[in-house]
């Protein structure tokens, strides 16, 4: 794995332009001996697969399931064990709450106590989104600040919300308040490390204000905090890599992931692969490096909904085109992670992958499936080695060492 | 990867022979539907490709292209990240010049200045190499030695020399001279670290030395010094592998590479891969490894000239029995990296690989192509493990762990 302090001396800006197509979750498994992918009716895939090289990637390594942030992050070129991004900072991310280096974030679960405050339950009955929007607007105007520290709330959907600590001196290392069983008390934040004692205490306050705020409440009377976080410390795209990048995706969560690393996020009216790739075709001139995001053959497989899962393959396909007409100098098409609907959930199978520019070496794959990039020329090797592959590609990537 | 302190005691002196033969820069990509190994008439290589087991080496990783040093640490078994070697060592290397721990060496180039001191000419009009020569005995005779640190200067080729600077407190990080534009005056070397500052100060003294000693001469009336580097301590093949090992090469610099790492450099009587050959066999019963270099693959890739480098492979290929009659335990067959020519320079592209020894498993390649080592059993590895794989098949590692 080629360090990052290396790839910085590396990497050089040209006008090159790079394609990275993510369809999130699209590696799945055999139903009546063929994927999704090996079942749709995909032209204008096969058409590309036969014009590139194919292999498959292992999102962190092999059999480890990623959920979205660490798979994106290795997509993107950087070492997903090094730049964890904490729960917190995610569900804050997922709702494109912009944050700072100054803060740490946490997940909140409005949830319900008894009169001794034992917990009762722990998604306070999973409140209509409405309820929570009151609630939070109730907390926001009883608690803005502590001791200094300012406090965001959000809500994010049903008993979920989000909590923001902003201010000097704040550290994530704080341990969840949620018991995970009922009848038991919520547990004090405690600080995992010394330099966590003030965000412990803050948010130990904050608790307290919360209990106090909602304690007429019904059946949301109390919060439970979990994942506290603050933003890991990521070079952007280009710092690292010169890249000017953009990111076309309708999901806020991966829009949050791609404005970590810098990209720039382009609004999308609409949410087929069409309109992302008409986004595509207004932006080709401002940026060298697009990702686009299709989430539905994810949102599919976690469903374990094989058909449909097909046909959002398929119209990917049917809209492939109206990038390949741009004559992007790189191509890259594969998933973040594997989403078979077997498990309708995340798995460990490496994705399939397909790379076209000027200088391939010829490969034999008649279609872009899992089992043709299983024989493909690139062989196996982990997601953050593709970004360096696709640099080198479209020739942004001097020599290493004489 | 396995760590060194751990192949260290791991490896074990056996009188099984290994041959390691390297065509450098022999992957490339098609024309015409073939590579220059795919469109070559190789019969023996097609029959030993027959007995193999076939795959293919990253030599770095995947994107990364390597310069010469990086590609050939590797194939020896290091980390070629750990063990960069500098510029300025790898010149003096080029040129067989011995160094030694207390030596930092510099590349140079005479260049030409104004009255003013700014730099009109980076290469001085490329001098031819007599001239060069005449001035390095020059500057030889006016600058033995700097308050007690020896200087040592030789003529490389055409307007390019090596400074090597010897003494006791010297360090290589110092910065580059040349400004890289004209119309500036040359830059101060300056220490990089405090450990440089006699190293910075003693370069300095020299130009200004040199400034003086050449100031009559026309067109290089001074010289630019740049990659101002120490020899990396790499522990020797004996020392990590248990091999005694041998290098069969013609070029300089892959020499100088492979004394890097302790082989002994065997003397080459003319220049074709037959000629290296017979060195081969008059040395069979000296050593237990043996790197066998082939310059003109990558010669011919970076003139593009994909004739020419099928010819070369051909010429490999017809003097290839030479090597097979002595009946070497383990014999593999490889790039350094890929030099194509439609590139005309190194690339990223993995290297073929071929392996035979009585312990490997079959294969269904049927020639040493690119394409045939995508499918080969041995999968895409990273070039540095390459070693190991020889090692063990050659039975000379012990069992890791009980």
């Amino acid at each position: 794995m080629i360090p990052e302090a290396v790839i910085k001396t590396l990497s050089r800006s040209t006008p090159s332009k790079i394609v990275l197509l993510v369809m999130d979750g699209v590696g799945d498994l055999r139903r009546e001996g063929e994927t999704p992918l090996e079942a749709a009716s995909t032209p204008n895939f096969d058409r590309l697969a036969r014009e590139s090289s194919l292999g498959l990637t292992d999102p962190i390594s092999p059999g480890i399931t990623p959920g979205s942030g660490p798979a994106h992050i290795s997509l993107f070129g950087y070492d997903p064990i090094r730049y964890q991004i904490g729960r917190g900072v995610l569900e804050a991310t997922g709702i494109e709450m912009k944050l700072g280096p100054a803060d740490v974030a946490a997940r909140g679960n409005f949830a319900s106590m008894d009169a001794e405050g034992k917990l009762t339950d722990r998604r306070a009955g999973r409140i209509p989104t409405a309820e929570n929007e009151r609630l939070i607007r109730k907390l926001s105007e009883a608690i803005r600040e502590i001791d200094g520290i300012e406090v965001i709330l959000r809500t994010v959907k049903e008993h979920r919300f989000v909590a923001v600590f902003r201010g000097k001196g704040l550290d994530g290392r704080v341990a969840d308040t949620d018991p995970q069983i009922l009848g038991r008390r919520s547990l004090d934040p405690e600080p995992l490390a010394p330099e966590a004692a003030l965000t412990a205490e803050t948010a130990r306050k904050f608790i307290e204000r919360m209990n106090e705020a909602l304690k007429d409440e019904h059946p949301a009377n109390t919060g439970l905090l979990r994942g506290f976080a603050s933003l890991p410390h990521i070079p952007s795209m280009e710092e690292l890599f010169k890249l000017t990048p953009a990111c076309i995706a309708v999901y806020p969560m991966y829009r949050g992931l791609a404005g970590l690393v810098g990209m720039e996020l382009l609004a999308v009216e609409g949410e087929t692969p069409a309109d992302e790739f008409e986004v595509l075709r207004r932006n080709w001139g401002r940026f060298d490096f697009f990702f686009i995001h299709v989430k539905k053959t994810d949102s599919y497989g976690e469903d374990g909904n094989f058909d449909n899962k097909v046909k959002v393959i398929e119209e990917v396909d049917r809209a492939l085109p109206l990038i390949l007409e741009l004559k992007p100098d790189v191509i890259a098409v594969t998933g973040d992670h594997s989403t078979p609907c077997p498990l309708a959930a995340h798995s460990w199978h490496p994705n399939p992958f397909l790379l076209r520019s000027e200088y391939i070496r010829g490969d034999r794959g008649e279609r872009f499936t899992e089992a043709e990039c299983a024989r493909g020329v690139l062989g196996r090797f982990p997601a953050r080695e593709a970004l360096p592959l696709l640099l080198a590609n479209a020739l942004k990537l001097e020599k290493f060492g004489a």
